[in-house]
């Protein structure tokens, strides 16, 4: 389904949130920050009184009646407290939602129920690298990708009531259904984990001093690898049929690399070399625009309070887009190196602007 | 070795630049810039005359006697220009160095010849996304780890020469004999850039509704696979005995995933999981200091020019050393999202910090 706009109507309350952790405080915070009612439950009702105290609504109480249940609890258990919701709703028009990382599990735990119709799946592209409900934030969903994913029987309205939910927490609705949702997840975020961690445990087996050498490339690609193995254990198992799938790709590739760099077959490893070129060019711009060529500047930045302020200051007085910026810099060293990352066509004018204006810069 | 502290005594030229790109033209900037002569040779003249152009010093002429040949040319013709470089200043006390990617294989082409102890490898772990004497710099290596790599039969005097012209371009040393250089770049470099081509190739080959669920991890997980595959494929060959000695543990590690998320077994994921979250903590941080606990920040930040400068500003006042930054942000939103990496303790601190200057942020 594309991306229609706005839709001009808001969000009724009340909003019932299941699981009052990062993702379920979150969205409370964003409800109560647009006026609407929410109902907290949680197992830990320790999590509810946090919750609530940071202002993301008040625990539920008998004879409240929600318009939208929006489940937020740990991945083992959606399929269940999704049907729950469903039961505890039945007869009324309340629509339930989920947050959870992978689709297709839950929706299995509904389907053949009366209620599925009124469940549409959802997944929020955002997250923290702490949980708990003290770490939610009306701000988190801010400008992220939020999947919505309506299956063959969801009734249309409740679609629309998710994607409401979805603008109200300031989050891009991307519509999949749930079947495409998780082998999406699987390629660009499941599969993409797994291998990072590969990587990153044969630097675990490493001696000390060849982790020397480590550059900005291997902290980029492992850096994923250190999120909580637990939760992320749960997410992969819950989406085994995709991942397995994409791992057995990825083995056939393996092993063609390990044949042609093996035997010498410069070849067949320039080809899987360039496969991988022509993969980073097709991930979408940040938040979905065509994908834009890219360039980076280098400065030699002193280490002294300010300096970095005074360099995006200069940068912005260059009038040109900082895309994104990168600190690489040495305690002991009094100059460190910041790369600032512009578009293509607009590098060399920021190179010989900051150098215009003192930086020692290059590309 | 350990790094006994910088030499008191510096360069004495001429340095011998032999290639004219983008790291031999660096290398001659860099000693230009602290008064050294430097003598330059490449099979293009064109590359000689624009370097000399740029002041990276002058075309070599008929009997021009160095004291340092830097050889700075395609990882396949290491071998041959270094032992060309030995016969060439054969007689002489002339050091010999290169700065190619790979070490055992150059070491292999002088062995025996009666010059090699006056050669000894280096690796400076620097580059640019471009190619080229134009893309020189003498700022390229400042604080750059550069690997100095000594044979067996090295001389103690010609390793201290190149120590001296690591330290004259601002880099950080570090010894490896050529074995353990070559096995630690195919674990800190090669095989996480070849895992990156892999992963990127999966993306090439998926729908492109798919990738709007793109985040950040799969981006930084792929980035260093945008590589120029020519150079790359020439690295990775070079190092053909210690990558397919890793790719190999990679693909039963690979087996033992495939066969962990397939066969439900949540323990055996689980194990590949934290393996990965150990290598992550032994990065050592940048420049090799110990692993320290990092947090991040993120602010809402309005996308007017000036507003990042703002918020630099104030996170400099808030007394808190920025360690990296990554901005997030959609020109078709009025918010982007900054990303504020700090030591974990300092995180806390920021953020109160940031709110009470007015600032949307969360953890």
């Amino acid at each position: 389904m594309p991306d229609t706009g706005p839709l001009t109507g808001s969000l009724t309350g009340p909003v019932e949130v299941v699981g009052a952790g990062l993702l379920g405080t979150s969205i409370g915070l964003a409800c109560r920050r647009a006026g609407v009612e929410v109902l907290l439950t949680d197992t830990s009702s320790e999590n509810v009184r946090t919750a609530s105290g940071l202002g993301a609504g008040r625990p539920r109480e008998a004879g409240d009646v929600p318009t939208l249940v929006v489940v937020a609890v740990p991945p083992d258990h959606l399929g269940r407290v999704i049907a729950d919701a469903l039961e505890a709703t039945e007869g009324t028009a309340a629509v339930v939602t989920d947050v959870g990382s992978v689709k297709s599990g839950p929706l299995a735990a509904v389907a053949g129920h009366p209620g599925a119709p009124r469940y549409v799946g959802s997944h929020p592209m955002a997250g923290s690298e702490r949980s708990g409900p003290l770490a939610g934030s009306a701000a988190l969903f801010d400008g992220r990708p939020w999947a919505i994913t309506p299956h063959a029987a969801s009734d249309p309205d409740a679609v629309e009531v998710v994607e409401r939910l979805v603008r109200l927490c300031g989050a891009v609705p991307v519509w999949l259904t749930p079947e495409e949702h998780d082998r999406a997840v699987a390629r660009t975020s499941h599969v993409p984990h797994l291998l990072a961690s590969l990587v990153a445990g044969r630097l675990a087996d490493g001696p000390e001093n060849h982790l020397a050498l480590s550059g900005q490339g291997v902290r980029d690609v492992t850096r994923v690898a250190a999120g909580d193995p637990g939760l992320y254990g749960q997410i992969v198992s819950a989406n085994a049929d995709a991942v397995v799938a994409l791992l057995a790709e990825v083995r056939t590739e393996l092993d063609r690399v390990i044949e042609a760099v093996g035997g010498g077959d410069g070849d067949g490893l320039r080809r899987v070399l360039e496969r991988g070129v022509a993969g980073t060019r097709v991930i979408p711009a940040k938040h979905g625009g065509p994908p834009r060529a890219m360039g980076s500047v280098w400065v030699s930045v002193p280490d002294h309070p300010g300096e970095l302020a005074r360099l995006l200051a200069d940068a912005v007085a260059s009038e040109v887009n900082i895309e994104d910026i990168r600190i690489d810099h040495d305690p002991g060293r009094p100059v460190g190196l910041v790369e600032l990352v512009v578009e293509e066509s607009r590098a060399d004018h920021l190179l010989v602007s900051l150098e215009s204006r003192g930086w020692s810069a290059h590309r």
